[in-house]
């Protein structure tokens, strides 16, 4: 008999996230139910956004209780099929969790194309919820010009990465802000046109030195005192992408706001948040466009994949100290059984 | 010889504005130089951001400096004119300073309209910069839907009682916040929803009360806790204009921003900051609604006249202190002498 296996959650994580947080538990590969179909992991999708689903207040999503299987955007094939839309060798994505096999509702799947130019894992990285953030979030909510200067935040993260080439392809100036010299010099390949250890070194004269003309679009990861230092830079009608407060997802209490936010008066200047989801519906102008880019050589993206389930806890950590390279995924499954 | 009566930049403030920051100067009254108009003050806009203007720092205009006169909008007479466009008795409005008596170049010089039938200082309290503000801030920035809960905050101020009241116009639930129970009481007269005295109770419960469906729309004029007990209650795509942060305004240490500022990716909701001289070109659509809605006796204004250009000082502080009723200027001299 085949089993399951599932990380639930064990507690609400007190700061920094940890493994005791959650539970390990084999259980039976579940039965699909008419309409439903089950679907083995492939890989699952590390993301900031999962120690926030783990608090106990509801964000934008239904808030977890413990003891359920930790959410989590996974990518897989059909096993068995229930449900008129999928059949065996399908490849979809969904709100799967965190586990080997899961039985869900049609309805609550996404199928992915075939025959695509690229590996499976590029509906990680690129086509999928990082590439929708990344481009939405940028051109829709800041309509960056070409010379203007964009700065993005968690700039070698997997969406900070994309945000800062599609500024490129659209013209601007981009400076990022990431937090090892080695990323700094990933991003200088990339194409970035300034790239800001924030480790080292004061943020506010680094972006002074390297926004001499100030900051017209900001795509902001991380909230805090970096958004506090742009927000002494931006320029008259600046515009700015709230994607993220990741220094803020690990506090007891929360931080306090930046001091400065009266600047947005003196600049007349745009503060928006918004979630990849409001522009499924866009999504194909979103992937045409970035496939062509990866075609033409002037998108590039790296995945840095975890083997195995059993090390997800431990590689959700990477995310906090920034130790990971590239959009990070957990390889739950092997790739063979989808049909090409 | 006539005297000309200035008020002086003494010093930086240092916390609450006083008066001995400001210096008062007799001086003669000048001659108007070619190009040049010389204007009687009848009418000096006392106003929050001018507390602003005192800083050393710049912000949306130029630094002051120590010893310059106060700057200050003034609704005055043309005594005198040696430009083509103004003739003795117009009445004009410009930002003359704290004096009796300015000579300005005409282009710095607005000319108001004759034969309307609204007192003068309805050109301060409501056909002038304040209107502005509170027209466009609230529909324009904020786009408000008929059915939708709008909150303001310092809602029996000049500004705040115009937005109430053309959020109701406009079909909104609208909630207000001030300083006393007298105040609550006027705005309930003007026809809020509902009024909250934020020196007494939780802000936080009082406004989950009275905004049962959230809080879609928010005029701030004061950030700080407020704005962050807003931020908690905020529906999905829920607007914020940033119209003033009065409470950091005459703090040494700019206070920290809301600790949720998150919130603004959770709900996709907007922050964004204006300044009503970037509607002067569309000011005629605001007077001419503003005009029939007064007439309709729809909106309501109420002026607070304090007597005489020396007591200016003294009269500033009761912006920070709430001791206000209605928009705040000093009569510097008299009517008339205006042609109507």
């Amino acid at each position: 008999m085949q089993t399951n296996h599932q990380w639930l959650i064990a507690g609400r994580p007190e700061g920094l996230v940890k493994e005791s947080d959650f539970k390990w538990r084999e259980s039976p590969i579940p039965s699909p139910g008419e309409g439903e179909v089950l679907v083995r992991s492939v890989y699952l999708s590390l993301d900031p956004t999962n120690r926030v689903w783990m608090n106990e207040a509801e964000s934008y999503l239904p808030a977890l209780a413990i003891g359920d299987v930790m959410r989590g955007l996974v990518i897989g094939v059909v096993e068995e099929s229930r449900h008129p839309g999928f059949e065996r060798g399908d490849l979809v994505q969904g709100l799967l969790g965190w586990q080997q096999y899961s039985a869900s509702p049609g309805g609550a799947l996404n199928k992915l194309p075939k025959g695509l130019p690229v590996p499976m894992t590029a509906f990680m990285g690129l086509l999928g919820h990082i590439g929708l953030t990344a481009y939405f979030g940028l051109l829709d909510i800041c309509q960056p010009k070409a010379g203007e200067t964009l700065v993005v935040s968690t700039a070698a993260g997997a969406v900070g990465s994309l945000v800062g080439q599609i500024g490129k392809i659209n013209g601007c100036r981009v400076v990022g802000l990431t937090g090892s010299d080695e990323k700094c010099a990933w991003i200088k390949e990339l194409g970035f046109d300034a790239a800001i250890n924030y480790k080292s070194g004061n943020v506010s004269e680094s972006l002074q030195q390297h926004c001499p003309g100030g900051i017209d679009v900001y795509f902001d990861n991380v909230g805090g005192d970096i958004l506090e230092a742009v927000l002494n830079l931006i320029n008259l009608r600046a515009r700015i992408s709230v994607c993220g407060m990741i220094s803020q997802y690990n506090a007891d209490q929360p931080a306090p706001g930046p001091r400065n936010l009266a600047n947005l008066i003196s600049k007349r200047a745009r503060m928006e948040g918004f979630l990849c989801t409001d522009y499924s519906n866009r999504a194909e102008e979103a992937f045409t466009a970035m496939i062509g880019w990866l075609m033409q050589g002037k998108l590039k993206y790296r995945v840095d994949v975890v083997e195995g389930l059993e090390n997800a806890p431990a590689a959700l950590k990477k995310l906090f100290d920034g130790s990971n390279n590239g959009k990070l995924v957990v390889q739950v499954g092997p790739e063979e059984g989808a049909a090409s």
